[in-house]
C-alpha cells in the first residue's frame, strides 16, 4: 500500500525522517537489530521518494508492506499512522489501497446505485436531515420525523450524537420514527429512509442493526473511528444489504480528510459519507471538499462509488450552489438551518426537496 | 464531566468560540432552534469559563451534561471530542470525570497492586521489553521469549504491530511463547508474564482473549483508539481478571496526552499504559510525562491506580534516570535497544534486569 506522509524539514534532514517513519510504521525498531533477510526484504516499510515542497515540508512517498498491513482494518490503521500520529511533524497526506487490499475490504456494500434503489430516487441529487436535539422525547422524534418524510426529504438520520441508552432510547427511537415514515411512504415512488445512529460495543451494534433491520429500517448511521475500523468492517460484511452512512465524528485533522473520510471510509465499506463542506462552520476547504467527493466517486480497483454527503451548516439558499458544485450524485444534509424554522419546519423542509429537485434540472447527471 | 479545551483567540472572539463549542459537543444546533426548554436546562454543554493564555490562546472550561455523554466510552468520545476533532484550532488539554462516570466506568481491574500480585514484584520497578520485529517466524518469537524470560524480565509483549493473521499467527505465538515462560518460570519467587496483542473486531478480540487465557495468559497488549474504546471498555468488564497493556497507537495529538492516555485509558479499564516517553523516538517533553505518570497514579474518585510504562526508544543507560523520575510505580519498556546487541541479547537483557533492581534500592518507594 502506498501512503504519502507529510514530514518537516527538506533536503537530507527530510530524508533521514522519511527513513526513521518507515522502520516506525514498520517493524518498529533498528535495521541492524534486525537478523532475518525476509524481514528486511518483506516487511520493512520502503521509502520511494521524498519530494521537496514550497513550503518548507516535505512528501514522503512510503510502501508498506502486504504482509504488515494485514487483512484487518484496524491493523492497517495501526500501519498507516499508529504510533506516528503521536508526532507533531507528520501527518498522512494521501493512501493508495492495492487492488488486493480493495478487493479484500470490498468497499460499498451498496453504493450510490444501491442507495438510488433502496429510494427510488433517480435523476436529481438527494435530501438528507438529521432530528435534532438529542435529549428530545420520542414523540418530539415521531413528530419531526413525519413532517421531514411528508415533505418527501429522502433520508431521515439521527443526530450523531444520540446514545444507546439517550431520554429516546436506540429501539424507541428505530420503532417511532420507522412507523412514521413508513405511513408517509405509501403510494409513493420514492422512499424515504430513516437511518438511526449505532453506538457502543461490537454487541451492542449487531443488536442494533439485527434489531432496525427487523423493523424495516436499511440505513444506519455508523462514526467508524468511535466504533473502531474493525468493527465497521465486520458490520458491512455481516450485513450485505443494509446500507452505512458513515459520519465523520473523531476522524481529526491528521490524516488528511480525502484520505480517511475519501478512500478510507470508502474502501472499509461506507455506502455514503458526511463530510463538513466549506462556508459551513468547519473550515475544509473548496479543494480539501473536492477531493474528498472525488475519491468517493472515482474507479478504485472496482468498488462501488459512495455517496459525498456535505453537511455542517448548510442552508435551502445554498441548494443550487450545492448541486452545481457536486451534481446528482450526492445527498445534501441540513440540519438546524431546518428546524430553526420552529413551527414552518414543514414550509421549510418543503423548500428543501423543492431546491434539490429543481437545482437538480439545472445541472446536467 | 467538565473539559477544558484550548481555542485560538482572546475576548470576545474566545468566548463566541467557546459558545458555539459547548453546541457543536452537545445539540449540535442553534439554540434558537432548540422547542424543549428541559434540553436546554439539561443537555446543552455549559461554558463555565474562558480564560485568555499569554500564547493569544484561550483556555474554555465547559462542563458536559452526563445525560449527552452517556453510559458508552464511543458516546464520551463522541460528546468530548467528535466533531470538533474536525477542527484546527480546538485541542482538548484536560478531561475530568465525575465521580458518577468514574464508578460507572470502573477503571482498572488489577490495577498497580494487581500486577504487582500477578508477577510478583514488590519494591522495585517493573521491566518490559517487546518481541519483534513483526515478520519474524514463531521459533524466533519462542527463542526471544526464552532468552527474555530468563533474563527476569517482569513483562515480554508482542510488538503492537502484530495482526491475529500474521506469519506468526495470534494462537501460534500464545502457545509457543506463554510455553517458553511457563518454562522459565518454575522455581522462581516473581513471574514473568507474555502480554499477546490483540488485534480485530469485537468478536476477535473476544476469541483472542479466551484463547490465551485458556492457555494460562494474564496480560494482554491492546490499543483502545484503534479496537474503538466501547470495545476496550466491554472487554475490561468482560475479563475482570485479565491484566490490559494499553497502547498509545492511533492516539493522535489534539487530545493533550496526559487527558487522553492518563485520564481517560485508566477510567476506561487500563492497568498498564504505554507512552513515549520524552529523549526517546518521539516529542513528548517531561511535563508532559509526568503529567500523564501522575495521571494514571493520582487519587481519581476510588479507582484503582495505572501502572505507567515509559518508553519509545529508551535504553539500558537511561534506567537509572527513568527510576529516579518515575520511582517504583512504573515499567519500563525497552525492545529494538535490547535486540540490536544480537547475539549477545542474553547478557544485555541481564543488565537491564539487574539495572531496573540496582536503580529500585536507590530510590524510595
Amino acid at each position: 500500500m502506498r501512503v504519502v506522509y507529510r514530514l518537516q524539514g527538506v533536503g537530507a534532514e527530510a530524508t533521514r525522517r522519511a527513513e526513521a517513519l518507515a522502520l516506525e510504521q514498520s517493524i518498529e525498531m533498528p535495521v541492524e537489530a534486525v537478523t532475518d533477510d525476509r524481514v528486511l526484504r518483506d516487511v520493512v516499510a520502503r521509502v520511494e521518494a521524498v519530494e521537496p515542497q514550497a513550503d518548507g515540508t516535505s512528501l514522503a512517498r512510503l510502501a508498506l508492506s502486504a504482509e504488515s498491513v494485514g487483512g484487518d482494518a484496524g491493523q492497517l490503521m495501526n500501519m498507516l499512522f499508529g504510533n506516528s500520529s503521536l508526532l507533531d511533524d507528520v501527518r498522512v497526506v494521501d493512501v493508495q489501497p492495492t487492488a488486493a487490499l480493495s478487493s479484500h475490504f470490498g468497499g460499498p456494500n451498496l453504493g450510490i446505485d444501491g442507495l438510488r434503489r433502496l429510494t427510488g430516487v433517480s435523476g436529481r441529487a438527494l435530501s438528507c436531515t438529521a432530528l435534532k436535539p438529542i435529549g428530545s422525547t420520542v414523540a418530539d422524534l415521531a413528530r419531526m420525523t413525519r413532517v421531514f418524510g411528508e415533505a418527501g426529504l429522502d433520508v431521515i438520520k439521527d443526530d450523531h450524537g444520540w446514545a444507546a441508552d439517550a431520554r429516546a432510547s436506540f429501539r424507541e427511537r428505530v420503532v417511532a420514527c420507522q412507523r412514521e415514515i413508513d405511513a408517509v411512504g405509501r403510494g409513493r415512488s420514492t422512499r424515504t429512509l430513516y437511518a438511526p445512529a449505532l453506538s457502543g460495543s461490537r454487541d451492542d451494534l449487531r443488536d442494533q442493526i439485527l434489531f432496525a433491520e427487523a423493523h424495516g429500517v436499511s440505513m444506519v448511521l455508523v462514526a467508524p473511528m468511535i466504533v473502531g475500523v474493525s468493527n465497521f468492517s465486520a458490520l458491512r460484511r455481516e450485513f450485505p444489504s443494509m446500507g452505512f452512512l458513515a459520519h465523520p465524528a473523531l476522524a481529526g485533522n491528521q490524516i488528511a480528510s480525502p484520505a480517511l473520510l475519501g478512500t478510507l471510509f470508502r474502501l472499509f465499506g461506507a455506502d455514503a459519507v458526511i463530510f463538513p463542506n466549506h462556508g459551513g462552520r468547519f473550515s475544509y476547504t473548496p479543494d480539501i471538499c473536492g477531493a474528498i467527493v472525488e475519491r468517493l466517486r472515482a474507479p478504485m480497483h472496482g468498488l462501488k462509488a459512495a455517496l459525498p454527503v456535505p453537511a455542517g451548516g448548510m442552508s435551502v439558499e445554498r441548494v443550487p450552489e450545492l448541486v452545481a458544485e457536486y451534481g446528482h450524485d450526492a445527498m445534501l444534509l441540513i440540519g438546524g438551518s431546518l428546524l430553526i424554522a420552529r413551527h414552518e419546519l414543514p414550509a421549510r423542509s418543503r423548500a428543501f426537496v423543492d431546491a434539490v429537485a429543481a437545482a437538480s434540472s439545472e445541472v446536467a447527471a
